[in-house]
């Protein structure tokens, strides 16, 4: 199998041929409070209703659809802090795969159920003492399994940018002209999807990642040009945005595409879960809502065209849940 | 104006063009974890995503606009526990007119501020000891405005099916072949103007009621052919669905059109509720989850062909929704 390093349109429009049978074309959503609110056209990308709630099944079944029978047989190892973690379980189940999975072990209990109630095996690690690359390297050595990166992976940035393409034609078919969109950044994959298919047809249309204060690495990085980490005791409510630097894949093509990077703190991330309640009446989880929170917040550039805001996740307990929204 | 004691497929198909520059045409949802649970493919027509958050607007806007401009200048008055309430209200914004609504004073908090935030006077009434109808009635006259009801009037039961229409076609452009409808029912009017819509087009289509144990009235009109009430001492944590008996017009409609009426207790509600959250990311209020309820209860019949489940309203106090969630 051979990986390019960068990804073209072409691979997205590949990927969305090979996610269709799987994969939900989520809706793009428009709310008039939301609009009213914002002070402009907002459209409201909803990866809550993709499979497994959020956006990672789309680069996960891409990459799994890719193996060849023998690989096949030797299953998948990935790591994750949950919404990979069940895409990769999700496909594999679906594609009849052997899946394991690290995961943190205070990973949001609603992430750990749901991913070994798909079948997948999960090897639990401490976020803070251990590392998840190696625990996983390890494991996909020893097994001889394919390992399969949350973001850094030409079939994942490919599969997570179908989502870029819907966007682009759901918006024609609510008759609006996209001026930027937002998109949750952790590692960079589903910004540098969304930004190679969007900036390839509609190459005026301005893509911003957005991140949680304390894991901005994605924008330090934009401004300096090179790859920055997070500090090491940084700590964000936002637990599916906690990668600890830009991808060396996904970085380069945010780099060459981003017109910037965005920042959030936790409180407006909870406002924005909030919003999402009781006015879109669509459940996000934190690391879904920093992109509505710049939006609400304030820290969106003014926009020429509609405004595009990806939900990218859904996946929150319910106790946690209910004490941000009952706040 | 001259209103006819039933409505027709053509009234709908009016309704649709005059609500289209303001209402949400909502997405019709598919999820996998639905259609594993209930062991058939099921398809959610969510109303949530309507404007003021649940199908009522359909059905005030439709009324509102068919009002000359004397009667615009001299106002409406409705009354209703609170989707209807902003509905009105947020018809009434858009077209200028000016809006008091007669509303229980127990209703919930978001009803009541979102009605006063659309700029509707709102009149509070004691729903065990007094008539809103009456309160309602006396202030119409004495304004000389036009009395708006929730259900038993022929431009909002075309209004709401405009529901019907909306799953019809976009349940053909997802590839399913629509067998049964659930609704949720109060007074009638959303299942009345579904069913109108659907049996013209599809009239092998099944269409059930679905209301909260307590409040059957319609499923025992239904089984006894004539209108029955309920009892006094009823209580539902279904707030949306407490209509006293079905309504004089809704009612012929349904008798006529409807294979069933469906009831499910409050238990199997706020599982519908939890499952709602948890699977579909979906905020869904008690009386819109009823017909959801129905289906992962195992209330609803077999069908034949893929099941629509209309989740009619996402409008949920906080406090009473992190209880159900986090139960």
């Amino acid at each position: 199998m051979i990986l390019s390093p960068a990804i073209s349109i072409d691979d997205i429009i590949d990927a969305a041929r090979v996610i269709a049978p799987a994969a939900v074309r989520t809706p793009l959503l428009e709310n008039d409070g939301l609009n009213a609110r914002a002070g402009r056209r907002v459209l409201l990308k909803f990866e809550g209703a993709q499979r497994t709630g959020s956006f990672k099944f789309r680069g996960a079944y891409n990459r799994l659809a890719r193996l060849d029978a023998a690989e096949r047989a030797a299953g998948v190892v990935a790591w994750s802090s949950g919404n990979h973690a069940q895409g990769v379980a999700a496909a594999a189940k679906l594609l009849d795969i052997p899946a394991t999975i690290v995961m943190p072990a205070d990973a949001p209990a609603i992430k750990l159920a749901n991913t070994r109630a798909l079948g997948a095996e999960i090897v639990p690690y401490d976020r803070h003492t251990q590392s998840r690359e190696e625990i996983a390297t390890a494991l996909s050595q020893s097994r001889g399994a394919t390992l399969v990166p949350s973001f850094d992976d030409p079939w994942i940035i490919a599969g997570q940018g179908t989502t870029g393409l819907e966007i682009l034609d759901q918006a024609a078919e609510a008759g609006a002209d996209v001026g930027q969109i937002l998109v949750c950044c952790g590692g960079g994959g589903l910004t540098a999807g969304i930004a190679t298919a969007v900036k390839a047809r509609a190459p005026a249309t301005h893509i911003y990642s957005v991140e949680p204060a304390g894991f901005d690495d994605t924008a330090r990085s934009l401004a300096s040009g090179v790859r920055e980490g997070i500090a090491p005791d940084a700590r964000s409510i936002c637990d599916a945005l906690m990668a600890p630097s830009p991808g060396a894949l996904t970085f380069p093509i945010n780099h060459a595409l981003l017109s910037g990077g965005l920042v959030v703190s936790d409180d407006q991330v909870r406002d924005a879960m909030r919003f999402a309640f009781a006015t879109l009446k669509l459940v996000v989880e934190p690391g879904g809502a920093v992109a509505l929170a710049a939006m609400l917040a304030g820290v969106a550039p003014p926009s020429s065209g509609a405004s595009v805001v990806v939900l990218s996740g859904s996946n929150v307990d319910p106790a946690a849940y209910a004490a941000i929204i009952g706040a």
